[in-house]
C-alpha cells in the first residue's frame, strides 16, 4: 500500500478503506510518511470528503495513536461533554456540579490551549489553592467518592491528531467537516468516555460561523460516535454574542457561582440546564427531555450544585470559601466603566471582537507560551435586545496594564451595534441531534 | 504575504496575482516555504485549475528559478520543438537535419530523462564517436556554422520545476493541466527559445490518453506561449500505436536515416513534415502550411536532409559513415521474430506495453542511474490496420540478455489484437493550435 495511491484515490472520489486509513495515520504517526503526502491528502478530503465510514476509521485511528485512557474503575456511565469553542463559554465550571449533583459521575479531562480565553483547566486555577494535577489514581478515587473531578491532560493522547491538526492549521485544510468532526471525536473516544454531549456552537464568535455547517458538523460526530459505539449527543447553540456576561477566567468562575446560586444570567443557566439533560437522557438517568430538566432545575434551586461545587473544589484542594466571598479570587488593578454613546437597542455584540480583547487584556492565551491573568477580562452590563440610555454602561473592563486601556476601550465599544429598533427575538438552542 | 494565505485563495477558487505566484515559487526554490504547504497547494490547484494569467505567470516564475539560457549570439530565430512524449518518437533526429536544411537554425538541448527509450541524446550516442557534451560557445559555433546543433542540458535549468515535479509526482498532483503546461513551457523558456512547435501526444501510448485532455494542454501551452511573447503552436497527434516502426535506440537512429533517404515509415515522414512546416510557418519562414510542407519534401526528396545530418555528425565527433553501414551502430545479440498466431488484421498495437517492453529489455531507463543499451528493442512488421497472415512476422525483438527473452516475447505479442474486420483508418494529425 502506497500513500501515492492512498492520495489519488481520494483525489479522484473514492471511499478509502479502514486498512488505508489506518495505515495513512500509523505511517504519519511513525514518520514513515512525510507531512507532504498528509497535506496533500487533507487537500483531497477537503474537496472530496469523506463518508461516514471513512470519517469512524479515522477517529478511530486517531483515537489508538496514543495513550487510550481507562477508565472503567469509575462506576457509573462516564458522560464527557465537549463545546467547540465560543467567547464566555462557562458551562464546565455549572455543569459539573449539577450533573454530579444528579448522580452522574463527572470525570473530566481537560487541555489548557489557545483561546479568548483559558480553558476550564485555568478558570479553575483561579481558586486559590486548586490543584488540577492529581494522578490517574487520586483522580479515579476523586470521581467515585465526590462524584466529580477535573484534571490538566497528561499522557500522550492522539498524537496522531496533534500532528495533523498542526499541518491542517498551516496548509488551509482545517474547515473540513470530517477532519474537524474526527479531530474532536478522537479526543473524546482516548479519553476514555462511555457517552458524549457535544455543544457545537455557531455564529459570530464560533469556529463555524454559518449554522448548516455546524449542523453537518454535529450530526458528522453524532454518526462516529453510533459507528464507534459511544452514545453521542449534539446541541448546536447560538454564539452572536458571548454566552453569560462575562468573558475571563475569574470574572466566569464568579459567573458559574452565581449560576450555581440561581442568580447567574439566563443563557447560561439554559444552556446548562439544556446540555445536564442531554447528559442525563445519554446515561439513560432520564427517559424525556422535560424530567431531566425539571430534576435539574430542582437540584439548582435546592443548592445541591452548589453545595457539590464546593465538595468538588475541597476534595482538589481549592478554598471551597469563594463561593461566600469573591475577594478571595485575583482581581484585576481597575475596573472601567465603558459607557453607551448613545439611546437604543443593543442589536448586536461582535463576540469574536470581544473575546479577542479579551485575550489582548491577557484573560487568554494567543501562543502556547503565553501565561494567563486570571483577574483580568470583560463582563458585560448588556446584552442583545437590552436597551440602553445614553451614558449608561455596556461593559466593564477589568484591566492591570493601563496601556492596554485605550486600543481595549475602543474594540468593546466597537463591538456594540445600536439600533433604534428593538430586533427580534434570538434563539439560543438551535436544535439537537442524537 | 503568507504561504496559507495563497493556499486558501486558490483552495476558495480566487485568482493569484503575479506577486502571490512569484512569492511561492521563489519561497519554494530558495526553502523558505516547505513542501507541505506547496503539495496542499497543488492539490488546490488540482481542483480549482488556474487562470491563463495564472499559468503564464507560474511559467514564467518557474523560467527565471535557475538559469536562462542567452542563445543571442545564434543568428536567426530559433525555434525549438518539443513532444511531450511517446513510443518509438524519433522525430528530432529527422526534423533537426530537415529544417536546418531548410535554413531554421537547430540549437537543441535535450536531456536524459526516464521513459521507454532513451532520449534524443542517448539516440545520438548510439553513433560511434558522437559527442554531446559541447561548451556553450561550441555549441553556439556549431549552430552558427552548420546550422544544427544538438548537445545534453548543462546549467542550473528551472530548479522550482524540477523541485515541483518531483513533489507533484508523489502527491497525485501530476495530472492537473496547467502544471503541466507551466512545467513544459518553463522549460522551453529557459532554454532560449524564440519560437516553440509543440507536439501534444494523445492515445493509449501517450501520457494524456484523452484527446480532450490533450486538446486542454496544448491550449493552455498556446495560451502561455501567447502572453510571455514566444511564438508557440501545437500539433496533436496520434500516440495509440507506436510511431514509425522502431523502439529502442540505434534503432531509431536507423530509422531516421531511412526516413532521411525516403524510405521510412509513412507516419514518421508525415509528422516531420507537419512538425518541420509548423517550425517554418512558427519562424515565418513560410506563409502558409502548403508551401512549408512542399519545400521541405523537396529537401527531403534532394538528399539535402541527409547530407545536413552527415554533417551535424560529423560536427559532433560522430562518424557520419553510419548512414551508408548501419553495421556501425550497436546491435543486439540476437533478433527474435514474433510471428502471428492467426490470420486477420491488426486492430490495436498497445504502445504503451510495447513501451515498458522495449524499457525492460535495456533501451530505457526505469530509474536515474540506470545504463541504456544502445542496441536492443522492437522492429514493428506490421502497423495498425495491416493485415497478417498466420505464422506472418509482427515484429522483430532485437535482445542481449536470453534470460529476457520468454517475458518479452509474451508482451509483444499480447501487445498485438488482430480481429477479422478491418479496422477503420486512423488519423496522425489530429489538430493544429496556433
Amino acid at each position: 500500500m502506497r500513500p501515492y495511491d492512498i492520495i489519488l484515490k481520494k483525489r479522484n472520489g473514492k471511499e478509502h478503506t479502514k486498512e488505508e486509513i489506518e495505515h495513512l495515520i500509523e505511517g504519519y504517526t511513525k514518520e514513515n510518511i512525510p507531512d507532504y503526502q498528509l497535506s496533500a491528502w487533507a487537500m483531497a478530503v477537503f474537496f472530496q470528503g469523506m463518508t461516514a465510514h471513512e470519517t469512524a476509521y479515522l477517529t478511530t485511528a486517531m483515537a489508538e495513536s496514543g495513550d487510550m485512557i481507562d477508565l472503567s474503575k469509575i462506576k457509573g456511565f462516564k458522560v464527557d461533554k465537549h463545546s467547540t469553542g465560543g467567547v464566555g463559554d462557562t458551562t464546565t465550571l455549572v455543569l459539573a456540579p449539577l450533573v454530579a449533583a444528579a448522580g452522574l459521575p463527572v470525570a473530566k479531562m481537560s487541555g489548557r490551549g489557545l483561546g479568548h480565553t483559558g480553558g476550564t483547566i485555568d478558570k479553575l486555577e483561579s481558586i486559590p489553592g486548586f490543584n488540577v494535577n492529581l494522578s490517574r489514581d487520586e483522580f479515579i478515587k476523586a470521581v467515585n467518592e465526590k462524584g466529580v473531578a477535573v484534571v490538566g491532560q497528561t499522557g500522550n493522547l492522539t498524537p496522531a491528531d496533534k500532528k495533523l491538526y498542526a499541518l491542517r492549521d498551516v496548509t488551509a485544510t482545517v474547515d473540513s467537516i470530517p477532519l474537524i468532526a474526527s479531530s474532536i471525536m478522537s479526543k473524546k473516544i482516548a479519553g476514555g468516555a462511555d457517552g458524549i454531549v457535544l455543544d457545537v456552537k455557531t455564529g459570530s464568535g464560533a469556529f463555524m460561523k454559518d449554522a448548516k455547517q455546524a449542523q453537518k458538523l454535529a450530526q458528522s460526530m453524532v454518526d462516529i460516535g453510533k459507528k464507534v459505539g459511544r452514545v453521542t449527543t449534539a446541541v448546536i447553540t447560538d454564539m452572536n454574542q458571548p454566552l453569560g456576561k462575562a468573558v475571563g477566567n475569574s470574572l466566569e468562575v464568579k459567573e458559574a457561582i452565581d449560576t450555581l446560586k440561581g442568580n447567574g444570567p439566563s443563557d447560561l443557566r439554559e444552556l446548562c440546564l439544556t446540555l445536564g439533560s442531554n447528559m442525563l437522557l445519554n446515561a439513560n438517568k432520564a427517559n424525556e427531555f422535560a424530567e431531566a430538566y425539571n430534576l435539574l432545575e430542582e437540584i439548582l434551586e435546592s443548592g445541591k450544585a452548589l453545595e457539590k461545587f464546593k465538595e468538588f473544589i475541597s476534595a482538589q484542594n481549592g478554598n471551597p470559601e469563594v463561593v461566600n466571598n469573591y475577594d478571595l479570587l485575583p482581581e484585576a488593578e481597575e475596573i472601567i466603566e465603558i459607557k453607551s454613546p448613545e439611546t437604543g437597542y443593543i442589536s448586536e455584540i461582535n463576540a469574536l471582537q470581544i473575546g479577542i480583547t479579551a485575550m489582548e487584556v491577557g484573560a487568554g492565551r494567543e501562543n502556547k507560551e503565553d501565561k494567563i491573568n486570571h483577574g483580568v477580562g470583560i463582563v458585560l452590563n448588556k446584552k442583545y435586545g437590552d436597551y440602553v440610555e445614553n451614558d449608561e454602561t455596556l461593559a466593564y473592563l477589568h484591566l492591570d496594564n493601563p496601556k492596554q486601556k485605550e486600543q481595549a476601550v475602543n474594540k468593546i465599544l466597537n463591538s456594540f451595534t445600536i439600533s433604534q429598533v428593538k430586533p427580534g427575538e434570538k434563539e439560543l438552542i438551535y436544535n439537537i441531534i442524537d
